[in-house]
């Protein structure tokens, strides 16, 4: 393998193979990471993120395709982050399927990854935020994260990007009921995309009403969009970009681009912090220090409790 | 509220109230736990619990009715814990659609609760074995634990339990693939429920398949069986009991039973241990110590493994 300051040097220029191998070590929690995140840190913060979230049915994959063809007809540079954190296995399988890439999968300027996230708990906390310094290193001007499911965790990762995206689509009421689990908190734009069928406008009203749009807001406060596309067809798609720009530009004029960021970074300094501490308990484990004293509790000796109080003092000591 | 040792003694007894009340303190993280488990830990690991998961639509609930009837033929106490871990919100709306388990309500050897698990990461990793500490402590003989969904987090709650029971149903191809992202390996007993329905014998079959079932194993491995059942009608129920026990027995015999219990509590302290240093981390951020490193971080002065390095130094010194 080629050396870690080559292959980020390679990735700076926008050499794919060179991205597409950086998002592997990301995804295989790969111990060069560290070199390749000190490498990318001065070039970090320059890209756009989307997040683009809603349940299946709506027209994501289409709604993203649709999105890169936009930004590519303004010459930007785009890059698509695909998670699937539910998913257990990592692999390509992901992309197989997302045929609607295909008209992209040739354009030297769009990089498109899918991304399964193992299985271990917060390790999407810090997967995804690194794979997005990769593609914003690569000099990507807007990534697009797009969630697979609607889950707590598709929730965190699209409300990681600064501007997240929620798409429904008329005739679907458990899209409403999927929003109301959660996901209409973290829109800053809204989509009702299929907008060529009927119920369109219900759907956006309903919508409206659900958001208190109808009601008076403190000046200078964002006030979320609803966008009516027909992705397959490109419809929307320029109102869609304008909506997301007016947000950037509120996100630059208020600071909260800056103080999202910051809360980004916050989250993703503490994953990695916990996933060291983590390894600390496993090389104690490692010393069947934590087996000894889990056999303990199992055996009602010791309340786990007590037994974390003596990790906790082992570590930190 | 009456102090822990008095709710303990309650639960202890059997009183459904204090029961519930203590499983509340786990939904809500309380800090009155640590004396709960404390209390509870004499009394732990009576209990064969026993994990159900399966697609939507499979029967789960039908099943988890049924197998308490079943249960409680036999004379024994028995505890229901549903769980719904991608469910952002806490509350009793999911107990509320549980209309199978109404028959079971007034019955007072049978506690039935539902959890939600709240937004943190690894909450999971340590509500489900606490609440499970709760039940076993109220004195139930069979713990039933039901996952709402399939997604990766139900798989690991399920995979917590003594003995995994992975339900299907025919004519769901997507059951099958759903089984195929992950559960069934962690299948100590697959269900065929629906067994009145066209395609059991197909899906049966599939199944026996899938799991290599025909191929040669060594003596004294556990060869996971196949029921058929059609539980809303209570049919196959006493084989699947039937063979819940043999597991349960062949658990005992191999030390598994000892091996996963052993390995379930080193998961739980786990938890509180990262949790405990992840508050520890809150501190630090109370100091704006975090936040001061995760602007930097965001100013791509820094990248995120040299402000964890530093995080991992202050708390381990």
């Amino acid at each position: 393998m080629a050396d870690v300051a080559t292959l980020v040097e390679q990735a700076r220029q926008g050499r794919p193979r060179a991205v597409a191998r950086l998002i592997t070590l990301v995804e295989n929690a790969a111990p060069e990471l560290r070199e390749v995140m000190a490498a990318l840190a001065p070039y970090s913060g320059r890209a756009y993120t989307v997040g683009l979230t809603g349940s299946p049915g709506v027209g994501k994959s289409t709604s993203t395709s649709a999105l890169v063809s936009a930004y590519r007809r303004q010459g930007r540079r785009v890059g698509v982050l695909a998670v699937d954190p539910s998913s257990p296995f990592s692999g390509g399988a992901l992309l197989g399927d997302r045929v609607r890439m295909q008209e992209h999968a040739t354009d030297p300027e769009v990089f498109i990854r899918s991304m399964a996230t193992r299985g271990h708990l917060g390790g999407l906390a810090w997967a995804a935020p690194q794979a997005l310094r990769v593609l914003d290193g690569a000099g990507c001007d807007v990534i697009l994260v797009e969630t697979v499911g609607v889950g707590q965790s598709e929730v965190e990762i699209a409300a990681q990007a600064d501007t997240s995206v929620v798409l429904l689509a008329p005739g679907m009421g458990d899209g409403i009921q999927a929003a109301k689990a959660g996901i209409l908190e973290i829109g800053d734009v809204f989509v009702v995309n299929k907008a060529d069928r009927d119920g369109a406008d219900a759907t956006a009203r309903e919508l409206n009403h659900m958001l208190g749009l109808g009601e008076s807001r403190q000046a200078g406060d964002w006030r979320p969009p609803i966008v009516k596309t027909v992705a397959a067809r490109g419809e929307g798609l320029d109102e869609l970009v304008d909506s997301l720009e007016k947000h950037r530009a509120w996100l630059a004029e208020t600071g909260e681009l800056a103080a999202r960021r910051r809360r980004r970074a916050a989250q993703e300094v503490e994953a990695i912090t916990l996933a060291a501490l983590r390894a600390r308990i496993g090389d104690l484990r490692g010393d069947r220090h934590l087996d000894a004293l889990a056999g303990r509790v199992a055996a009602g000796e010791l309340d786990p409790y007590a037994a974390a109080d003596r990790l906790v003092a082992e570590l930190t000591s």
